[in-house]
């Protein structure tokens, strides 16, 4: 990301060594806005980025803040989505997976449904639903319609993109039902024969075993391109963060 | 720091790598000398650097050395202390807190000591007094006046600057006197009021609570700008140990 | 390594983020792949860097997998050695101490086993021989003779090249063997009388007293070179490896 010639100084060092003698979010930024030129937070907190903007004399990139947000994520993907499909609207998305606890799936919900002619597939068990904020404050805001099912296999044949995500054990409040559930939610090559031949897959990374490897060659898998756009995007964002104007960089 | 156009390896890689198969400070930085132009090393024990800076083929900063020294920091206020007060002598010089652990206040005693008509006036519960070896060997040793006190508001009028440091509640006997004393180390807006209007307020971060956020505001806060003049001291100091010369920069 | 003007993104970070959540390394170097031009991998796993090296898109060193091999500093001792005799051939190598686990020596062997007219002496407790594979596969293929002995000071008379290694405690078997053996294995000016005088004395560092101090200053030891061949050999093999030609860079 900083191959735009800039140097990373490492936040955690910052981070760790004086938070842990009880510095508030506040002074870190105000301190580090002294050295660097823009910063990329990541934090457990939620809304931690948000305190940052307003203390720090530089721009502040939100790279996560614990359940809440992934900005920086959801513009890789919405950038993968445009090269692929050429377009943000009218599509239909799948969301497979554990749709409660990912937050990348939250930011993208929320910025795709502010397009026209969405349709989102909720794929996942019941225990891990999208969270019901999802429901009332997103969707149902916005012009987008949404299904929500338990089953990969019959969704897959309307999907334009399918956003697959990790399922873990630790989720489920008891082992037979992660047994009897897993292997709904791994994308293999005969899942896919019912899927449409220009069909996007993303995944945010790392993956586990929720996308078996045989995948990998299918050109509809975009999981590693996703990673170089969310390069490009980032470089983006931060040349614009710091004015700076210059043609954008391709692959 | 090094926005100078260089690049930081970092040492406590090389430090723990090593260290931990039991090697010595003498063969780390004879390593280093190998890979890098310059050292700034910070390290658990007393005199660390001085062994480091005898062995290594290039030029060691000492970025502190356990509960020995501070320099570059004491470099930081230094440039402070000149750049809010126009000079570093004919001083009044009040340090609040833990004078005793805080290797900081004790290097900056010993470097204003040597200018002229300089007074320090210790302001710190009897516990957390200066070490005797700093009354003794330092003060006693130079034309520096000194008081010792436990009171911050008595102190306050006569102060042209105001070392604040934080109080662990760690370093106390017993909880009692913690709780009866901690109130009165805290700088808050009503206990400035009886202080100089062009007071400077230094303190070397991070904070706990010590300095209100209150504070922050009043233009004689001065901390924030000790850490980007600490920058440009540590900028200075490795273009000087670099033998290059360049005009300063300025903020 | 990265004074050619490149960046370092700290491939722990990479590997210990998402290889806590499971992610295999076929899938990691496939990610740095995107952000990154060469791969510098050091690995617990034998044949980790083989994979990737496959999977890459960018060029993978192997800096080091397991128990198996340490390719860099191989190729650093080989440059050492060169350096200093002004040859590869007809020389007479001593290994000296844990032949067992130091994957740098089982390297080294296999490569100066190749040159003609090398006689290796392997100096080390019956303990800590070289592995039987070593001798089986490596030696018995090769025109290079060896010889195995527990004693140093017999050895040294006939050696061109000294290659020390840590004895460590915990390899031994009980602690009466260790201290009875481990006086035999450091390297002081007495028993260094009886080496030639152009004798190189080598050890991949660091050491804990397998060699004294007091032997730093005689122009026999070579360690300290070792460190700053090592670097030229990492950056001419990252030039190699990114298709970068330019006269190679000298000290």
């Amino acid at each position: 990301m900083y191959e735009l010639g800039g140097q990373v100084i490492g936040f955690s060092d910052a981070g760790s060594s004086s938070a842990s003698k009880g510095e508030s979010v506040s002074d870190t930024v105000q301190v580090i806005s002294c050295y660097a030129d823009i910063i990329a937070m990541r934090h457990p907190k939620e809304g931690a980025p948000m305190v940052a903007s307003m203390k720090a004399s530089i721009p502040v990139i939100n790279a996560g803040d614990g359940g809440h947000n992934h900005p920086t994520q959801t513009l890789a993907d919405l950038c993968t989505i445009r090269r692929e499909m050429g377009r943000l609207d009218n599509l239909t998305v799948g969301f497979c997976g554990d749709l409660k606890f990912g937050r990348m799936v939250h930011s993208l919900i929320s910025a795709l449904s502010r397009h026209t002619g969405i349709k989102f597939v909720l794929i996942s068990p019941d225990e891990l639903r999208v969270p019901s904020y999802i429901r009332d404050e997103v969707l149902a805001h916005s012009a987008a319609a949404y299904v929500e099912t338990d089953s990969l296999e019959a969704a897959m044949p309307e999907l334009d993109i399918l956003y697959m995500t990790r399922v873990q054990r630790e989720r489920f409040f008891n082992e037979a039902d992660y047994i009897r559930l897993k292997d709904s939610y791994i994308l293999t090559p005969d899942k896919l024969t019912a899927a449409k031949q220009n069909m996007a897959i993303l995944h945010p990374l790392p993956r586990v075993n929720e996308i078996t490897v045989a995948i990998d060659e299918d050109p509809r898998a975009c999981y590693f391109k996703q990673v170089r756009n969310g390069k490009y995007m980032r470089m983006a964002l931060i040349l614009m963060l710091l004015g700076i104007e210059r043609p954008a960089k391709e692959a």
